[in-house]
């Protein structure tokens, strides 16, 4: 397995978005691209695209560029969507259950095994193909079953206890909608979406147009 | 008013951030903090904050450190949270009903005006305290109201064809969470939240520990 720890930050997260476009050509037919045109798609420079790239080898092949499927793959290997990961959700609410139906549409890199709630009358009804189990379930379940990812959809308030259960159970990265600074060790991997965050910056654009 | 239009993109997207943490400081009754202290709590360096606040006049007096208060209130200013700004829901699905909630509960800043789903079994039922309207009610709200944010909760299939009748309709700001690329006019101002990306970006870092 090549390495790919050391690549910039801000290629790393540029990947997704290369994904997601190669795909939508894939899916169009598309079997080559120059730099160029990948480019327009993604509006990124050309010449950026190919830097990008060459941090995983390159791929292209001057005078033809980019075989779509083949970086496609390659792309999806690099994020570790070629493997299963295992997902738990402990917060179904609104936001748990939208996260729920997100990675069920994925047609392949993650599967979801459990889903946590404290309120008792979730406890047993059924979303997105799974059972909801009660809060006290989740650490049981963590020492019983290998968890890659959990997404934390519970409120500000009980985000950090519940991270602690999920660091003891091994769960290896944290997906967290609370709008919280998390304490994990290094060992756990953690990606916060702050939405409000999003719409305060929204909102400094339209007031400072 | 002061002109925050042409301050760093890095700088701007701190600003909720510092607003979150200040606002917790405040309500803890801390009434001053250095930039020593206030970088233990935000994780920037002291020098960093420094930087960061001289772009809106500094605040800070030397030997004194910054006012949590007062900053507090100048950097709600900066975001355009001190303005109530009128919001509009398109896609009513889980998703959209969290966006609701968040919504809902800034104590200012934002009015919850309209909600739009094009199922016709949501059209009526109540959602934050608003009876969700049909997709095809959207145009002439928009006609007569007048909305500064739309938050864009359908699919990536719908996501442009509602994204143009939002401009049509004059909307300042777009929060989208379609995973596809909008096109807009220069003057409607966008914020991705593409949450599959971070999850992916996320899987990258479980993927290459």
């Amino acid at each position: 397995m090549r390495d790919y720890q050391y690549i910039p930050v801000a290629v790393k997260r540029r990947l997704p978005r290369y994904l997601r476009v190669l795909g939508v050509l894939k899916d169009a037919g598309v079997e080559k691209i120059s730099s160029g045109s990948l480019s327009e798609h993604l509006g990124y420079t050309a010449s950026q695209i190919r830097q990008d790239l060459n941090h995983f080898g390159g791929f292209g092949q001057q005078g033809y560029g980019y075989n779509v499927e083949a970086l496609y793959r390659e792309i999806e290997g690099i994020l570790g969507l070629d493997k299963t990961h295992s997902i738990v959700i402990v917060g179904c609410g609104h936001l748990g259950q939208a996260i729920a139906n997100y990675v069920q549409g994925y047609e392949k890199g993650y599967r979801l095994v459990g889903l946590f709630d404290r309120k008792p009358e979730l406890t047993g009804q059924e979303i997105a193909g799974l059972q909801v189990m009660p809060d006290e379930a989740l650490g049981p379940f963590l020492s019983r079953n290998k968890v890659d990812i959990a997404a934390l959809c519970v409120n500000a308030e009980s985000a950090q206890s519940v991270a602690d259960m999920l660091v003891e159970g091994k769960v290896k990265g944290i997906l967290n909608f609370a709008v919280t600074d998390l304490h994990l060790p290094p060992e756990v991997k953690l990606e916060n979406v702050h939405i409000s965050e999003f719409l305060e910056i929204l909102t400094f654009d339209i007031s400072n147009m």
